[in-house]
């Protein structure tokens, strides 16, 4: 890694499900890490009482216990980036200490956002709370670069969720529309499907906007779901994992699903179950964030990779969990119950995701062998799921 | 008037250029008319000095003055929306007394946003209060609607700005796609050019997904830069005109191009000047919104008109002031000067503007007697003009 040897990498939204893997794989491959957080998570899931289903050490001791292994330094920040006297000390870099160094980040990878639609349609509050901190957070985000490193690559986390499901393929990033004659390129049209996608896309034209007026370089990773627990970098150590969580406001589906049938209830599918969506393994995704810093941006470039690597519907997910529960001995059942959210259930659904394989991602399939292999890692976990967080509790009306 | 008698309409953002004249409008017409605001505009004038042209009293005493010439009442509250407490006391409706009586209002015409371009690029402080305010705002009125009334109808002042000089015709809110043989109708995309215009894109994503989500009814008013000062229920008494800007914060073009001429400067024309926008006259703004009051979105209707009459080049708006000008023997000279904005000088414009006109619009239109009598009545408060308001300040990069 030449050129990784000598960049500095600053991670919003460190301590999260992909924020803690993304530092632990950069320092890994020889980037200078920071990793920020402000803890909202660990915070919201006491707050909700939706514990993760491992324990893990905050990032100050998972940092130091990462160094301690490996002799690899993550940089640790404590702070909220919402405050922009905090961002600025981070970008100043003297917060990190000297190994760090002074001065900005070559690039920054943006997490640090409310990232759970369910959280976002609790009420008035969490409403305001999540378009406070991802539009906010995010506009700091771009004044902390243009003041101190207008060429610093924002590598942002978004979703597939944003462009909803319209009834034509969706591009990656633009849609050349012609109309009465004349042509012009948009940013493909968003209709996202609940409060917090809507931020995202929000988020999306914010930083859209801001290339084109102060030629800043933004990638924008329209993710789908993600789904997986062990990363390399976790080294078998459980104190490194990731937060995992598997109930219905910050755990994705097929998570969700694999706590479900490790603790011996029915999957639950939400109404018809023939939502299509684009999934990732969390290896991947890390791969895709790496390949993007690797690659950054252009000056004046807002860049977008739709980051999936297979389209399943919910009922073919769920059909995977019961096949992985049977080479395991275990009986799984499938349940269908009320749609808590509004979203079509059966649909149109070709999303182009060319960008990050042509930039060379080498994917991870959801195999047989590899639901088996996650299932029966959750299984070690089977007498810490709450029953609580089985069955939708947040309704979208 | 029949149904107005009956109606109560809730004006947020009822004390600026044009929410207070749309109050006294709106009463006169026999509507029941509340009005709320945060004097953040007021506020911020002091903060830049940018002091508006005529000293109006506030709010609180402008109604006082009112009713007491007219015997309408126009219904007072002085807060701020993005306090959530504080809007449902609004919807409430007890902290207007016992003539606006208890309960929610049947429409809301919503102008409690952060209205000036180059305030909003001010610095990041500006940015995050210009984010806050106007999406927080909104999230907040849609959470009232639906906790108290959800057939109440949201009137919100959108933008012809949000969307940008695509090189198609703009149409009237949303956009049908033909892509790869298959259809799809959009949203219009948005392309804003500047932060303020940007969260006004967003907050009419905002709206049209909570009509998607909640069966709201919406209609958005993508507005042209309004110009003129008096409206017919000032009744010739100063103390009930409209805050008349003429800087280049809060200024629209036309009305600093007066202000310019009476105060013997060259018009600042930003660059070529062949930037094309729709432009309107503060009366038939008055009569648009009462038009969409009166005829309402349907439930889980998003509804968008193009509010603006006529389209013009920065040139020909100079043009007709250098002609008022002749007319008043007023010497006017042009000036262009370096554009502070980041924007196409010269560029396709062609947006559809037929809904307003289908409800009965009849437009005023800016004519050489038009632009006389506004540059005689501006001629008034020459010695007035703040010179330091004069040239612009604030550039966007």
């Amino acid at each position: 890694m030449a050129q990784g040897a000598a960049k500095k990498v600053l991670i919003l939204g460190g301590d999260g499900y992909l924020g803690w893997p993304t530092a632990m794989h950069l320092a890994k491959l020889g980037y200078k890490v920071a990793a920020v957080d402000n803890y909202f998570r660990r915070w919201a899931c006491h707050q909700l009482n939706v514990e993760p289903l491992v324990d893990v050490p905050n990032m100050q001791i998972r940092a130091e216990l990462y160094e301690s292994i490996t002799d690899q330094t993550i940089h640790i920040a404590v702070g909220d980036i919402t405050n922009y006297e905090f961002l600025r000390k981070v970008f100043e870099g003297r917060i990190f200490g000297e190994q760090w160094g002074e001065g900005p980040p070559d690039a920054v990878v943006h997490y640090a956002e409310q990232p759970s639609a369910p959280y976002s349609m609790i009420d008035q509050e969490k409403a305001a709370f999540t378009l406070t901190n991802n539009l906010v957070g995010t506009a700091n985000l771009v004044h902390a670069v243009k003041e101190y490193e207008p060429a610093c690559h924002i590598v942002k986390l978004g979703t597939m969720g944003v462009y909803g499901t319209p009834n034509i393929d969706i591009e990656e990033g633009y849609l050349d529309v012609e109309h009465k004659g004349r042509k012009h390129t948009f940013l493909f049209p968003k209709c996202p499907g609940s409060l917090y996608h809507l931020t995202k896309a929000q988020d999306a034209d914010l930083l859209y906007f801001y290339v084109r007026i102060w030629d800043i370089r933004v990638t924008d990773l329209n993710q789908g779901p993600v789904y997986g627990i062990e990363t390399e970098e976790a080294l078998h150590e459980e104190r490194l994992l990731t937060i995992f969580n598997y109930d219905d406001v910050f755990g994705t589906v097929f998570n969700r699903f694999l706590a479900q049938a490790a603790a011996g209830f029915p999957l639950t599918v939400y109404g018809k179950g023939e939502q299509i969506r684009g999934y990732i393994n969390i290896k991947d995704t890390l791969a895709c964030v790496e390949l993007s810093v690797r690659n950054p941006a252009d000056r004046g470039q807002y860049r977008v990779f739709n980051q999936f690597v297979e389209t399943f519907t919910v009922n073919e997910l769920a059909e995977k969990v019961v096949q992985a529960g049977k080479n395991l001995d275990i009986d799984v059942e499938i349940k269908s119950i009320p749609n808590p959210r509004r979203e079509a259930e059966e649909h149109y659904y070709n999303p182009t995701h060319t960008g990050l394989l042509e930039l060379g991602l080498e994917p991870h399939y959801l195999t047989e062998e590899v639901a088996t292999g996650m299932l029966s890692f959750v299984m070690n976990y089977k007498g810490k799921i709450q029953q609580g967080c089985i069955l939708p509790k947040i309704s979208w009306t």
